[in-house]
C-alpha cells in the first residue's frame, strides 16, 4: 500500500532484507506489531513495504526528521523486536538513511 | 538481491508502484531490459527490488548523483517503457528522489 507523504523534504529509512525460513509465523506477527507501533510514534508519516516469494523483501518508512528515527529506534519492544531480527530472522540486511528531496505520482495511489 | 554500494552520501530512486494485469508478460519482459539497461548508465551503483503477489511493489535503484538519474530519465529505451508503463502497466505509483546520508548492514548481504 502506498504513503500518502507530505511535500518533501522528509526522511525515508530503506530497509533492505533477506529472511531466513526460521520461525516465520513468529517474524509475521512481530513485522505487523512492529508497523503498529511505528506508527504511534512521533514523526511517523508512514511506511510502504514488498516482498518476493524467495523472502527479499524492501520496506521503506518515513519519517520528519532523523530525530524521530533515532527514538523509533530506542523503543524498548522495537530493541527486542531487531535483537529477534539479528538473531533468528534476517539472514542479512541493509539499512538505508535518507533525506526525500522530491517526489511525484501518476495514476490511484490510494 | 542486496546492491553493494559505496559509502555514502549516493542517491537512491525510490520507485513505489501497484501493477495492473495487463501485460504482465510484457511488463516483465520490458523491466528485465530496463535494469539490464540502467546498469550500463554512467553512475548506475545498483539496484533492489521486491513485489508482493497482489502486485504491489518497490524498487529502489542507486546512483552516484542527480546528474545521473536525469541522464537515464531521457533515454529513448526508458522512456518508451516509462509511457507504456503509464498507459498500461501501472495503476499507479510514486517516485520518490532522496540523498542516503547514512547505512548499515549485519549478515550475508552477498
Amino acid at each position: 500500500m502506498f504513503s500518502k507523504t507530505p511535500p518533501p523534504p522528509y526522511i525515508a529509512v530503506i530497509f533492505s532484507s533477506q529472511i531466513t525460513d526460521q520461525d516465520t509465523d513468529g517474524y509475521i506477527l512481530t513485522a505487523d506489531k512492529m508497523m503498529e507501533l511505528a506508527a504511534q510514534q512521533p514523526g511517523y508519516l508512514g511506511v510502504e513495504a514488498a516482498r518476493d516469494d524467495d523472502g527479499f523483501g524492501i520496506t521503506v518508512s518515513y519519517w520528519d526528521d532523523i530525530a524521530a528515527i533515532k527514538a523509533w529506534k530506542m523503543v524498548g519492544e522495537h530493541q527486542a523486536a531487531q535483537a529477534a531480527g539479528r538473531s533468528k530472522w534476517y539472514k542479512g540486511y541493509i539499512t538505508r538513511i535518507s533525506e526525500v528531496t522530491k517526489d511525484y505520482s501518476h495514476g490511484e495511489i490510494s
